[in-house]
């Protein structure tokens, strides 16, 4: 890409963050609802900080950043330049103001625009990666804010909206809906997975690999809410031997009865918080807001089990990147909709979907240089890969190489789950 | 009162509660820092609630309230009216906006004004008791909101200030300043307690009833930052002999070197974070947010002792009103000042002051009828007694029988000391 | 009191802690079920712990201790002779042996009686304080072995017995009980509170000082099981209305909803678990293992409140200590028995009853000098009084003028409460 | 196996664990030092439980349980026969003694070997897998029940020996060692594992299947505490950037500066507690005790990294049973010894070698039927495979195709490292 380009990405990129706060009180920016959330204007900060950090530290000296402070409170977690800011304390922060972090925004916005714009192309490849993960991550937390702001608003029993019903489309798109149950077959054998290195990726998707596939079979549909409603129906969440250990103890230390943001409406029925506020559940749609535990005991009760993410991988690949496409967060949907008509369906966007796969290494992974390294790979234990983005991830920011990974805990984000079983 | 000069009063109080956010930022309204700390904005909401509910509820029938669930959002502890939000929660809300909250307080005002003006001055009597003591509960909400927003501030590694260090004449006033020994001797036997029934009181106060007092000492100052880092140099923290056992378990547990706010320099000396930021610690104020067990150890490293509440109390009416005043709120200092010369001084104003009293009924206590019995009754359980009032105590709603109470590691209001000893 | 009796005492005293472990397993000393209970080998080596620290350290410099850290391990609470073993950490250690302890107790006794012995009357002065303090403090750990005892019992879904029912004599000694309302009128004004001067008597009940008292009136019987019953039966512990705050918050946080030990039958009724094990509750005899705020909860229901330490005292006094003694642990009935006839009763022995008064220093207090001032004096914060003793408490340890002090949620002590009223 | 083959192998295996508790006093029997750790007297009696639960309950209904409340108190976790008693507490029971337990054991000893011996060899087929796994079930709970009172002795600051030094033989074998860096090549590509089908093996090996493995290095020896120290030394345990970020809050948290039970000497050297009580750290032995977040920070230090469980029993399958064994229970060494001459060694015994495989089902996996299919199937979720068996494994019980799993942070085991990297 050239300079102009490059820049151009940069400023539509930024300007999507900005747009989704568009609509925000001031109010809005400043909570956190729990450990694993941050402020809206914590994403906003921190996502500018990265780019101050590891671009314009190195290659923009006279670059100045409005308080010196901002360096801890807004780093997330690289140890290797400097100490961050307690991540549960990040909601005990007041200042800066959003005008002041719009403010930082767009100075730094100026400073990497000049340095991007003045510099010879030649010359462009030593910031072209460093300017093009600081995007993608971007990205990552625009999804973030998103589910973080959900959070935050379903605590509230004013039941805060943050888009009108009427954006949301729910429903609108629903046709018959492709099969949820895992019928299609796949063969198994000697298979290559992750990326093969055209266009981005991230480091946790290096290098491609060979891996063994036994014979497999996947559904075309994610489950939907009207299926998983059958799973609480029939007791899903009272019988002990559908779950793992560690996912019945925490059924019973939660209290849970239903995913998260289900609301009983006391006659065995459920309506369901969304972006767009209460809402109707529509039957059609992929479920989601589940934990693994809970994709991992439906799949049990189902008699199929969850896909590893080779699996998966190997289906996405299969199927074609074309067919598998579903809502993302350029619907401004900000909800699952109703599957569409028969065939392989909603791979890419709707919802994440469990695998039953732990996230770690793949043979021959190599952290990036630096701090950089600290972006993925210190995170490879004690969570489940999920794979395809959601319906608030950017549709240019998903690939089937993708991964995404969670405590198996973990519901605030739009996970769910596609059916797979032996071949 | 007559119904003018009740609503101007009222006015009058309520206007003080907005000019003390005057200069904060929306997102200083919103975060709740711990939780016996609320947001600013609560304190705005839950004291219009409180006229709403034991005012206009009754009196009002024609008011209406902005959205149902403000009902149950701001409502502190009342069981009897309804079920409070839970009080550790109360910076999970971002909904309603200060705006919003803002909205509700004129709307209620106007109520307010319209009842309480509209009704013949011979049948105020029944209004009167009520919203008097709205505004005292308004007063008190008034110190919270600053002592809640100062813990707020104090989190957050920018360091804001409320106001500007000029503003505060720290040390300003000062001059020799009284003993802070116990050389003052009282004879005991028997005296009275409590409120005598002039002027408002709390239900605490009552009834005045008879105690049998020993001959006792008083200092004629409270104990002065001087003072203490005599005693934090002199190792007071690390002898457990100095210290009741549950507070030197908090030592321990909390790692507590100075009291809360000081800031050491990394020499032996401090520096003390206060609502105009991080400024000097001046050796002749006196010292403030210590907990009870800090207030206690000191006095027995000094061979003193503290008062009890009954001492204290019999202490101020001997000394007399006016000369016991010290800085209130209305002085605008947000701190307390240096001690002026000798004499007996700052019992009113200036800092709280420990006793060794534990909160308790007096004898023949009645709690008010209704739901307003929980004002004060239901807490006569854990509390220490603390007497005098606040350098951001309204001047007007301290007086010698003012009964304050917290838990005894509690630091973040403006509590200090007194030495007492046996006559 | 001479050598040869001083050292027979010594023995006797001794001898009933032995006695009192005679029908356990060794199994049973070992285990602490929640950190305010101690295994029972700790009572047993703790209190020897006290003879060798107190007394033979300073007057038998031949003794010597069969392991050096023996002095670290049972050593409860006191900084001044050195680090004391974490206490909630009692029950993770499997050594020494029983076996080894009662060799420890025996090598201990030996030292001591020799050192008496050998003490030539006229210098038995230094001594025979800190011998008897130590055989009181002997006499209250007889208490909370038992006490301890219980709780880890309860655990047990074997329900194990410390005695056999018929040695209970549950009910036998019951007659037609004393009134358990508050009719028995006193006249207050200046009285005399605390511990005369003849014979033992621990520092917090002195000095004897001067209390102001109102008129008020007092119960002849502690209240009853039958009584409570009727409390647990009109929804006592679903209306807050009835409670202190902080035990209210108790009630929700533990989901109480009777005495501890209290077994519900499933149709109403209740069981009650003892030192027998399982028996029928006894309507007639005094309720047990009540929280200060059950007790407190009680009285307002009852339209009554507790007394005030020094009420409870004064009508002790004017009573009588031959007319008040119930059950001791001398009876070996291990629980409260019924009530007998009309008239006072029950003052001493039978269960501690909870008065209003937060544990605080008497006028003019002084700590016992060195490290056993830290007996009493370190602990006069966050607790309330307790007075009378228990169906457990022995005979002679006991008097009108003794202050026992829990924190107001403890439940596993034999305690209740007696109504008084206003006069 | 006939009858009486079989109950002969039966009386040997449960000898064993009777053997192992020979030395221990009453006193050791009874408590839990944490939730991850049981009494011995409950790892007696729930090994009991299991062949009366799984053998007696369906083929000898004859048999009599001592207690009916024994089928809960001593059910570790199996959902589908009924509740289990809380795991975290079981050290609050002090009943049934010891005693009572031995009666138990040889009560259900008795009719295990009744049943076995009156079964006609032809329809032995039915019994022999669940007494063959209830052995196993036996021998894991010998390691088991010597690790956690380890950990039970290690709290007692008399730091009790579980045997005398000299029945340690710590370092008597010891030789040169073989090398600890990952230089033995192993060609990759497609390789079976899993169980065979000859001989026992759990669920959990099962079924073999095919995997892809790349091209890898294994060392000959595990880690040793001499290469440890130097980790160490060199700062290992402070430098974020070698942890993975889990690990790291971990190092924060729980203040790890060393392996559990290395003992600082003061001056930079460890010495180290183990079942002979605290002994000098033989440098030549393998490093044991570590954490999984350990084990990788190591690796990480050296250049190298951890095997996947499919390298290490690819390793283990190609360099031969024979040649791989190191000390085992039956050694009654309690403790890893010196590593022999050079070549590859002590892959089998000595200890447990994490790797970087979590804990997940193979493709195809299939639980026993019915509540046996709680052993192993619910468990995998959160924990990282070990593979190898350690010194206090029975020597019959481990292959290379044994998993064992433990959550990432557990360090109490006997567990390792041996270092692999990318061929």
């Amino acid at each position: 890409m050239g300079p102009k380009a490059l820049s151009e990405w940069y400023r539509q990129v930024r300007g999507v963050t900005e747009e989704l706060c568009a609509s925000l009180e001031v109010e809005d920016f400043v909570l956190q609802s729990m450990p694993d959330a941050s402020p809206v204007r914590w994403h906003l900060a921190h996502t500018t900080w990265f780019f101050e950090t590891f671009l314009l530290k190195a290659h923009a000296p006279e670059h100045r950043s409005p308080h010196e402070a901002y360096h801890h409170l807004f780093n997330s977690y690289y140890q290797g330049v400097g100490s961050p800011f307690e991540r549960s304390r990040r909601g005990l922060l007041s200042r800066p103001t959003v005008a002041e972090v719009r403010g930082y925004r767009e100075l730094v916005d100026e400073s990497v625009c000049r340095l991007v714009e003045g510099t010879p192309p030649e010359q462009l490849a030593v910031l072209e990666p460093v300017l093009t993960l600081g995007l993608h991550h971007e990205q990552q937390h625009q999804e973030l804010l998103l589910t973080d702001l959900k959070h935050a608003f379903s605590l509230n029993p004013l039941q805060p909206a943050y888009v009108q019903g009427s954006a949301m489309h729910v429903g609108e798109a629903g046709g018959t809906g492709g099969s949820e149950s895992p019928d299609i077959s796949l063969t198994g054998g000697r298979a290559t997975a992750g990326a093969a290195g055209e266009g981005f990726c991230f480091d946790n998707e290096l290098p491609a690999h060979e891996v063994w596939l036994p014979d497999f079979r996947m559904a075309a549909s994610p489950v939907s809410n009207g299926s998983y409603r059958e799973f609480v129906s029939d007791g899903g969440y009272t019988q002990p031997e559908l779950w793992l250990s560690d996912g019945w103890d925490r059924v019973q230390a939660e209290g849970w009865t239903a995913p998260l943001y289900w609301l009983p409406d006391g006659e065995g029925g459920f309506s369901v918080f969304t972006l767009a506020g209460r809402q109707e559940l529509d039957p059609r749609a992929a479920v989601t807001h589940l934990s693994h535990y809970e994709a991992d005991a439906f799949a049990r009760w189902a008699g199929a089990r969850l896909p590893t993410e080779f699996e998966w991988e190997h289906f996405a690949k299969r199927v074609g990147s074309e067919a598998v496409r579903g809502t993302s967060l350029e619907d401004r949907a900000f909800h699952p909709v109703a599957h569409p008509g028969p065939g392989p369906q909603h791979l890419l966007g709707e919802v994440w979907e469990w695998t039953s796969s732990a996230y770690a290494p793949y043979p021959g992974f190599r952290p990036l240089p630096g701090a950089l390294g600290e972006y993925n790979g210190k995170f490879m234990s004690g969570c489940m890969v999920l794979r395809g983005g959601s319906c608030v991830t950017p549709r240019h920011h998903i690939r089937p190489t993708y991964r995404n990974f969670l405590a198996a805990d973990m519901r605030w984000q739009f996970s769910g789950l596609r059916l797979a079983a032996d071949g």
